[in-house]
């Protein structure tokens, strides 16, 4: 039974499976089988030795909580298991019991195993945010040129457009999405060095040995062990929190966005999905809630990982432990968020007419920046941001339209009368010409990213 | 917390079992069942019903995994208990299901039950905390005056105690612990609001069932709801993780004194602990890990607590969430530090022949400063300071004593040898004269804090 | 020249002169003068060395910034201090100044000074605190009654009020409050303990010059130096934290509520405060800014202090250098968060009628949960749930009033119609009524958090 | 940052410098006066008001901590700034005036200013990166035989080379160099996107302003503002966090190496270097000091930048504001640290003949493990690993060396004496023997290291 109670709903199962403790003791025993396997093929062990072992190294096959309850005492994983392979083995094949582990350290087969489980752990990130980048790249294109609002420092600002503030959560992705191959490429690695990194126990053959593991487990072998030198796996934990950043901002817009007084964007709802215990007509936004929860707890968890970076000498006492406990949890919550936006994502609701009304309902003072530019032409950069300034103020006080104000405003100064018509103010006031420079920057940019999307999603993972 | 497997040696069974899935659905069954009762009292729903809904808040009665896994849909741990639970009572008592949770919400429920498994968790570490400062004031006694090396920045510096260093282990875990009751007994508190914690559908007669239910599950009343208030919650959370840095410190001094190379303690060994899967001659001190592991854990968790606490007006968005998620681990990680280092205190090994041998080792270095203030009186301090700097050099370049060297400066120097004989130098090496300070300090120190620990260990934990 | 460029606008004058570099040095230079006096005062230096020592104890007369570019050779600030003061008082008299610093160490200058400045920080925080306290208690006596939004998960949920929801953000300032005095009088310590913390070279002299240090310096005495004991410092900003976050709670509320298109609070404006460079109609949340960024930083720097605190045996090494160079920041940033807030509620504008026009733009909604327990006793509470939430989807799609469709659907429904009059709904969305629960609480409550605010306010700090 | 007394001797001046408030002004003045000229090239401004403008833009002409010290109402350092500017203009060209900072926004000057800056800061920490590696690469040419211990755990293990340790230090530092500069490369972009990120107010000549501007400061022009898409930003951050844990882990073996009682490895000594105010014989290893509290302190940093990162829709609200004010920290600590381990890898001290006496003085335990794999062919592991864990304990119980007790043994077991020799057994104790596995690996390695290295100091830093 696990302890995992509150993360049922900020992960996934599937997630959780990865990493739970049947899946961990399977990767121990991939590690021990392969290890097996080489040395067999290396002459070091024989052939019925290697079969022997292969054939038990199954999770099924042990009482798991059994193997993880008596790791508590030896201040290992790997002694346990490794104690109850063996004896295994030898129900078989006594001579082959031998052979388990042979040359090998606690440290190898530990770090081997989370390094397959986070392969596993990576492929799921990546289908998902896969899915989530297709479809923002099409709402993106159905909502290139729909006017709404930006907002800075949580105030309405100016006009921008659906797709605009779209392309600022996808870019975001393609780029991580990218980023995160990158990392795993360095960090997916066999680890094998033995007792001390040096594969002492196996002489010459270490390096073969090793070889030949890394091509079986479909790792890159790397030029020595990393037991103490875990940079570039540490560098991909800090990739997987800069993901969870970037969708904690997809999630802080959309929450901010679908707030009932704003409505402008909706979380698809569905039976059972954000419904309140208490009151019927709430819809709450649980994927935003999700990567939300997420990019609040993977900076802590990136902190963990690089503050157990010091790891003395040949194997580190606590830090190495700590990293292993951190590790799980930030792909836990990091699939978690991706699967939840994907889902917003694919049902995602978009109220053009309510940001249309949002923008209304702000009396023209979004088009305040274009006026105070279109006066300061006359009047002076200075002049104009403070007429409009006070202008703002009164639209504010009395609720009435910056439009009219300003259109009074040049009756009063007789240098504006000249200079500016009318009709120049309202077309600063046109919503349209308003979300040109946004729409424009869409239209630019999207072929670009889909090109990159698609040549993202054509790609095999992290093993290009 | 995150994947367990790894948590396996880095805390204990019982700490894993306080926050399992099945405790916190029983935890939350029992809010249910407490709410159900109060409201009988209050005349809110007839006895009968409430009966029926205590019969079934018995969690080994639930597919306890189905619950957690519907609770990804829901956004809620809550929502599918609670419709489990209503489905249950109906079974038995089709009216008494209308009045299943009637009145709460999610985090009503969630959060008490929170508070609840926490008290237990507090229980645990208060126990094996009581332990090891038991054994730590048995060892001080003990080597209350026995020599050791004192050292800064990590170099030998002065001779002190034994009992002088456990001294400064031993005082904070008492002033721990005193401040551990201090932030429970502030945090442990119902949470009982309803939708937006004002008791709405429940009235008047609102506070007069939250003071039953207090009473019943002997939990403070809090003036009112806390669902975003979380500042006393979160202050008992920092308060476990200072506990945790005063219990790295130990497990630091431990893991340092214990290098085989300096061998001056040992944590216990036996069985089954602290070997290695590769070195036969390795005895790790596994405590130390634990501890140490803990040390670097917890401040991680403290600030995913802190930085979850601005939750939005009524109900937090990802952040409550959050917080729930991160809150046992520093409860699974503190427990795992202090029974590890209890059962290291329980049997540590104090050589107090190698600590001398280490002192001799360093050719009378440590004596230096007593030497220079001796000179310091013929010279004047910065003189003396820089005769002690070069002598040391010398003492190390030529792997000679200090005592000698000093012996000799003193017949080079006609000031110095007119005004320090060679008698008051050799006391200034006196081994038992050099410890004087340090033992003197343990001697006043020790009732006092033996009263401490009786006064603590005599009340009933938080409650007092 | 300090690197503070963007600390300026999150903190304040008087808290960044606090800890600059000036004020650091008269602090340990008011160390030392109180050691020079007590040691006078002991018989250990003549009355003269000790006036003479006192009298260049002033930071103005050296160059500071040299000192303090001079302590990256040294490794520490202290050397090139004692060295500079050393020499100081050898200009006036040479004997004195081998007296200077005797029988002291580094730590026990920088700890000390460290001590005093956060005296005096916590002096600012608590001043600013208690007007802000002062202000928030003003305007839930004027707003007791003032309907508003309960938002949940960023969505409305109910109705409450002003008063309920600020409330809210006292009552955890006056718990902080109370928590701070009590964590500064357990901090606020002398540090004296000499090379390894007993004050060895002293003899038995020590204690009483100690003794006298701490009353001069009105710092309490500890029982033993605490060099690598940090667990009561380390605890003090543990509870600055928390207060940051308290102070974080209030900022995301008001800031979500001073959106643009929600405008139900607003930031006092005024000449020159928060507005943009760009557009002149923007009123930039600047309270609610410097606390939020306080929020987000402040659980980062606990995170360092507790994670500092396994220190090596009696000095640490790199972790007492990192506490020291993270303190300061969390003072920095939590008073500016105090100061901004203080402001912001000094002037704070409060518009009940957008309040009111928020609620009615939600059709009712926000009284379903009322309507359904209403309905359940007669339909049972998942029937009355289910049908809510349907009228409840209907009333968003149909852009209709919740008030009209339950009216309809209890004509529908035999068995509602005869049950349930359309009085008794009318009544259910009466706004006053619905504002009574948060407004009982309310009137409940602000007398009690009036005594205690006039009691902390009445209380001299920390020193009670 | 904080305040900043305690970063002198953690940090070094140059890089306190490159982020002081001056240079802040001065990287903001360079980004307006890039602006002026861009628009005067692109015909938005007269040459005249470009050239009026570029000539003001000299931080010493004012009064920065004037301008600083406003920006706390503000709310914003670019908007005094940005007044200031224009009133200096003023003074020579009323009309060029009005031109200052047209189309832009606070952050767009703020961001590229700190951007300029970072590419300062990164080139101090490649340089002193640089120096680092090249004589760590120098050290393990001259000791890649040398044996030392190798230590698990924080206990004697086996036996290694000094080179073989050096090399898990240099390789990383050659890792992260070059993934610093590809953060780097996609970090240092121009940031220039007016009020929402659109450039709205220059129309179609946005692109080509932004175009020329990037020319002109050499950075690169991204796609689009990246306001708040601050992932490659951030991961930039992260990648240096992973560089002070790199660092961290040199500094964690030096220490322990260093320590008085094993002597391994020293700090080179030198005037005024890691002395101590009370003890003249220390020598405190304080680049060890300095690079263990960056790594300490690194991490949080790395945290508050991610937990900054879900800024709010275009521009955030106080996240924005607190990574600004905790950028600077991340590279003070990390010039700091590299600065500090380049000058103790410039003078470190290898003691072969300590080392050695380490290895001698463990009584032959650490080559148990080679012994047990060599018994194992006889009695099996399982057997072999028994016997040799009770030798040990034997050794150091009775204080003997395990070839005199294994030899014993052989005698004692039939089996064992016919099958193994005294020479083979002899031949396992052997010291270089036992070497050669990690002085193969330093061999194999070090051409490949010494290749990449040469490659990347013959790089221009992050412009490749």
């Amino acid at each position: 039974m696990s302890s995992l109670a509150f993360e049922g709903f900020l992960s996934t199962p599937e997630m959780l499976d990865v990493f739970n403790e049947t899946s961990v003791t399977q990767a121990m025993m991939d590690f021990e089988a392969a290890l097996a396997r080489a040395q067999a093929a290396q002459g070091l062990m024989p052939a019925a030795a290697a079969q022997a072992i292969t054939g038990v190294c199954k999770a099924e096959l042990y009482d798991v909580p059994a193997i993880v309850g008596q790791s508590g005492r030896a201040g290992s994983l790997a002694i346990p298991l490794v104690k109850k392979l063996t004896e295994t083995v030898a129900l078989f094949d006594k001579q082959a019991a031998g052979y388990v582990h042979w040359g090998s350290t606690s440290q190898d087969v530990i770090d081997t195993a989370m390094v397959l489980l986070t392969r596993r752990a990576l492929a799921l990130i990546e289908r998902d945010l896969t899915a989530l980048i297709r479809d923002l790249l099409v709402l993106i294109e159905l909502h290139a040129d729909t006017p709404v609002l930006a907002r800075t420092l949580m105030q309405p600002a100016q006009v921008v457009t659906v797709g605009y503030k779209l392309l600022g959560w996808v870019a975001p992705l393609l780029r991580r999405q990218a980023r995160l191959r990158d990392a795993a490429g360095r960090a997916l690695r066999l680890q094998f060095g033995g007792a001390v990194g040096t594969l002492s126990v196996l002489g010459e053959a270490g390096l073969d040995i090793a070889r030949h593991m890394a091509d079986e487990l479909q790792l890159r072998l790397p030029p020595t062990a990393w037991h103490t030198q875990r940079d570039d796996w540490v560098a991909l934990g800090a990739e997987v929190g800069v993901l969870c950043g970037a969708l904690g901002k997809i999630a802080r817009d959309l929450s901010l966005m679908a707030q009932g007084e704003i409505g402008e964007l909706a979380e698809p709802s569905g039976s059972g999905r954000g419904g309140s215990s208490a009151m019927p007509h709430k819809r709450n936004p649980v994927s935003s809630m999700v990567a939300l929860a997420a990019a609040l707890r993977a900076p802590q968890r990136v902190a963990a990982l690089l503050a157990a970076m010091p790891q003395e000498q040949e194997r580190g006492l606590g830090n190495w432990q700590a990293e292993l406990a951190e590790w799980a949890g930030l792909f836990i919550s990091a699939h978690g968020a991706v699967k939840a936006l994907s889902e917003a994502a694919g049902g995602l609701q978009v109220d053009a007419a309510r940001m249309r009304e949002n923008i209304d309902g702000l009396q023209g003072l979004v088009f305040a920046e274009a006026v105070s530019m279109r006066l300061a032409a006359v009047l002076g950069k200075s002049r104009a941001h403070a007429l409009l300034e006070s202008l703002a103020q009164r639209a504010v006080a009395e609720r009435r339209q910056l439009r009219e104000l300003t259109l009074e405003a040049l009756q009063d100064e007789a240098m504006l009368r000249d200079a500016v018509t009318a009709e120049q103010i309202d077309a600063l006031f046109d919503l349209s010409r308003a979300a040109l420079p946004a729409a424009r920057i869409v239209h630019q940019q999207l072929p670009e990213l889909k090109r990159e999307a698609a040549a993202l999603a054509g790609k095999d993972g992290q093993d290009e």
